[in-house]
């Protein structure tokens, strides 16, 4: 069998129901989340673990700027950082490269990776590089820290919640190259509200928040017309296209209107919309999804 | 200017001469070094961390035993924990593989990715997939800690000081798939010992004795007859092959005497010779070095 036939959920979950468990070792959101997150002795605070990858001719395009490719290389473990309202502190970086490439080119994506990770300040403290006969790939690893009573992860939602999505959706084509995680927001979530669930969206609501759903063992009524869709997008897109690196989270209904007009204050320049509600149901609630339903179907 | 042309430690230098400083950065071994080390806060341990890769066609090649490539993968940066004397607790994995890579090849990284962790009781917590259309890598991130008095590093190296390395040299080529990096031996070490400076022979003693010395401002005389040859090699080849992973440290010579005693008793079937001294010179002092002279001179 081909890894190409297994999804890449699917795939992960085979490999990580091997992972072996050391003695001390506690992780309270499991590996199948955004974050590793887990106990050191003597802390206050959770260990918090992150690598992605970016990849020529997956993540980006041959003639993209270098300097691009490093602030999104940067920006996509940072935006799981967020979803974990976890604070990021040190990155490292490996470079994957061939000898051909201009040395110019590795300067500009160093430049787009400080760059982005001084806006948060993260500190870029090691690194490797290699050579290879491929494309180019970079892989960014990001430590840092939690309070234990602010972690947060795609579990505990409860039947009731209301669901918040952050900014717009469906406009991933134009942002995925410039986006902003969402890490201020999501601190300051979690240091004035109890947030029971979140998530960032990296792969497309219709594909992330099932993946929520299911970890919180809920199911979810999405309300289509207050979807809030990116200018020049559809509802499809809103669902369907990934990389909207939006924070989606559950909460209870009973600090809906609080958290709005708080929210109101501190981000005025950023939405915050109720677009549903987590339920009882163990399956999927909104059949009138159009397009968007297969995306939901596929991915449960 | 391409990649090529830079080696890879100027290209490091090049890149690492631009990194931003965090706030309340501290990192008392810089990033050349083995191991990113740094402080975090309420802490007795600095927080250590290492990524590494191997990418197929560079560092395994296409046919090799996929459990094989999983040790290896694991094994480098841990073999840069031992230099550090740090003991590591966590991995992630980041796999970049095509679509048709067979599942059961993915299945073998990971078995032996897992055996590796075990070994050294490290819990593998996380990681990412990606497609790629070049050939696979695999790069693996360990965070771990070191007590603030047993840190071991490139640098405090000092004139007088004893060399010694441990195990044989030159046997990379049936090795390095196999090897265990030296982490019981250097905890044992900086437990009994004050070692001045450490670090692991990934490149070749010809390459790596040059960048203890450079990094501990000092310059180095060894005895070519005193090296320890592995079975089957050549001289050049214990100074010129890389992928011993063996430890290669100073100490200083009034501690010769039990070091040695001590370590007979404790690794009765692990050499461990004395190959030389660090001294004032600044530049190279061993000129009868055979062919290994040019390899020391290119690497300065």
């Amino acid at each position: 069998m081909k890894l190409g036939a297994l999804g890449e959920d699917r795939l992960l979950n085979k490999i990580l129901l091997h992972l072996p468990r050391g003695k001390d070792r506690k992780v309270p959101a499991g590996s199948a989340d955004d974050c590793a997150i887990v106990e050191i002795s003597g802390s206050k605070k959770y260990l918090v673990l992150k690598t992605d990858c970016v990849v020529e001719g997956v993540h980006f395009l041959r003639g993209t700027n270098p300097s691009d490719v490093g602030w999104k290389a940067m920006m996509r473990p940072l935006s799981d950082f967020a979803a974990a309202s976890a604070l990021p502190k040190f990155a490292l970086i490996t470079l994957i490269a061939p000898q051909q490439t201009n040395v110019a080119w590795v300067l500009g994506l160093y430049r787009g990776l400080r760059r982005a990770g001084s806006r948060f300040e993260v500190s870029i403290v090691g690194g490797e590089t290699s050579n290879t006969p491929g494309p180019i790939a970079v892989s960014v690893t990001v430590i840092g820290f939690v309070e234990k009573s602010r972690v947060a992860s795609r579990q505990g939602g409860k039947p009731g919640d209301d669901l918040f999505v952050t900014g717009r959706l469906g406009s991933a084509s134009e942002k995925h190259l410039k986006f902003t995680p969402r890490i201020v927001e999501s601190r300051w979530l979690t240091k004035h509200f109890s947030v029971h669930a979140m998530m960032d969206l990296s792969d497309g609501l219709g594909a992330d928040l099932p993946r929520l759903a299911r970890a919180s063992k809920v199911g979810f009524d999405i309300e289509l017309e207050n979807l809030p869709v990116a200018r020049g997008a559809t509802i499809d897109n809103a669902i369907s296209e990934g990389e909207d690196y939006e924070l989606l989270f559950a909460i209870s209904p009973r600090n809906r209107n609080s958290l709005q007009r708080q929210w109101r204050r501190k981000f005025p320049k950023l939405p915050l919309t109720r677009i549903g509600a987590l339920n009882h149901k163990a399956h999927l609630a909104n059949r009138k999804l159009p397009r968007g339903y297969v995306h939901f179907q596929q991915s449960r």
